[in-house]
């Protein structure tokens, strides 16, 4: 079943396994579900299906480099923080210790330690909400680690998207009683909560205070023409060599009109991502492969 | 000189001041500048300004409360991760003990303890790349803080962006020697550095591969044309009702054809989001204030 698998992902005659094979097609999640919590067993599972002999001494000593350069604390931890490689939101964060950060490294499956049960966890190993890391980053004194990657569903235990929805400055204000809690979002995915904020009001308050945002949502004929309209004025910037101040503003422009055309079409920017990491980022190299396969 | 600046920010018979007030018009940065590392200190600078007269206390009581709420460790510090709110690109980590948070939800700006030096610091006291906070969010159980907020300049010491520039995979694949590091960008990001690559790759490498993206900053016309293309592609997935991997798709396509655009013009998308929070977001309230005023 496993080696069924693993040829799906790299055939033997025109991609031999090598350290480099492995990185852009990692272990199966099977394999992964499976990982026994040691050294030996994850090289092993590696190496079991490499048709070169020394990969595993080569790939052993790789990460053996990598884990000896993180600056452990006295307590053989470093904190690690888990993000989603397509919003950029912080899921979650723990601490790593050198057999947690081997396992993430290896299982592609973000894994921390926990310090209050003395053992490795793998997020999602009861919810089955993993985080599949495409990239693991150290910081420059080398002891914080960012784990880059997908996840499979909400990574809060509470269901929550992320694990930081309290806002320090709304609780200052005081006057958030009774209201909903708010995820920490940057700028674009803010942008995204209130068009559908006020889709929702067009809906429960459609005599609620005007907005140009509702009047958009209500009005398709408008809409599609301002989308054809701001990308006209974005090229417009080009042609007439207009200053950059006009251009940011343009797309400004346009990305909020298309925005709303994606909440009535129930689209999120996260899934507008997606489909551009798997058409062009670096490590988007597996999926490419895989589609060509499919 | 104080003074002046904070009537600018709010006027006292429009607006006289409230914990509210204080929130969306945070204390000028002159005034942080020289902000004293004492609770009172940071206390009394926001309540000089104040007409009511038990807003000191209520502040207090509130920050307080705050404060106490985080689980500290025995060292008496959490984790403190500073992020870019428009790119989402995780800046720097560090711990914060309960004066540091503090300093930070006072100051705004996001403020450590720094353990080897056992005292406080502020990111940009030395460099004056500030890293100024919009917001700040604790985690589900209250031990890991998110300082979400604009850095002045490039965070890490070394100069670069971020201090997340060593990739473990990149390490792994052993090739990288030579090469210049890699910041941990998320998809937009890692997108739009791949863009200015192949921007690169035009000037220094006529002759290198080819690739549609090359085509397109060759080729401006072309370039124009896919935009208004791709537009239109988008607002007919709306119109005929397609269905919504469609409209995905056709919304990665205007994004991208957008980006080279961009990358022509020389514009970012942290520009472009730059001008989307200061227009819509609600952490953006001080910047339409005081653009009415100028």
């Amino acid at each position: 079943m496993e080696a069924a698998s693993f040829t799906r992902l790299s055939s033997p005659r025109t991609a031999p396994f090598s350290v480099t094979n492995w990185i852009k097609h990692p272990i199966p999640n099977k394999t992964n579900l499976s990982f026994r919590n040691s050294r030996s067993a994850a090289i092993c599972a590696i190496s079991e299906r490499s048709s070169g002999s020394n990969t595993e001494g080569l790939l052993d000593s790789k990460v053996e480099t990598i884990l000896d350069s993180v600056k452990w604390d006295s307590k053989g931890l470093a904190v690690a923080i888990a993000q989603n490689i397509d919003t950029g939101s912080i899921l979650m964060q723990g601490f790593a210790n050198k057999d947690a950060l081997e396992k993430t490294i290896l299982s592609r499956k973000a894994t921390f330690y926990s310090r209050s049960r003395s053992s490795l966890w793998t997020k999602g190993e009861t919810s089955m909400n993993f985080i599949n890391v495409h990239d693991v980053f150290l910081d420059c004194d080398r002891d914080s680690i960012i784990y880059l990657g997908k996840p499979d569903g909400p990574t809060c235990h509470t269901g929550a998207e992320t694990c930081y929805y309290t806002s320090v400055y709304d609780t200052l204000e005081g006057s958030k009683e009774g209201k909903e809690e708010r995820l920490a979002k940057t700028t674009l995915y803010s942008l995204e909560a209130t068009i559908s904020k006020r889709k929702e009001e067009t809906e429960t308050l459609p005599n609620g205070k005007p907005s140009w945002t509702k009047k958009l949502l209500l009005d398709q004929e408008l809409l599609c023409s301002k989308v054809r309209e701001e990308a006209g004025e974005l090229i417009q910037t080009l042609l007439d060599n207009e200053d950059k101040g006009r251009t940011a503003s343009e797309m400004a422009d346009l990305l909020y009109h298309s925005m709303v055309l994606l909440n009535l079409k129930d689209v999120s920017i996260e899934e507008v991502l997606e489909v551009l990491r798997k058409r062009f980022s670096q490590s988007g190299v597996e999926e490419k492969n895989s589609r060509k396969k499919n």
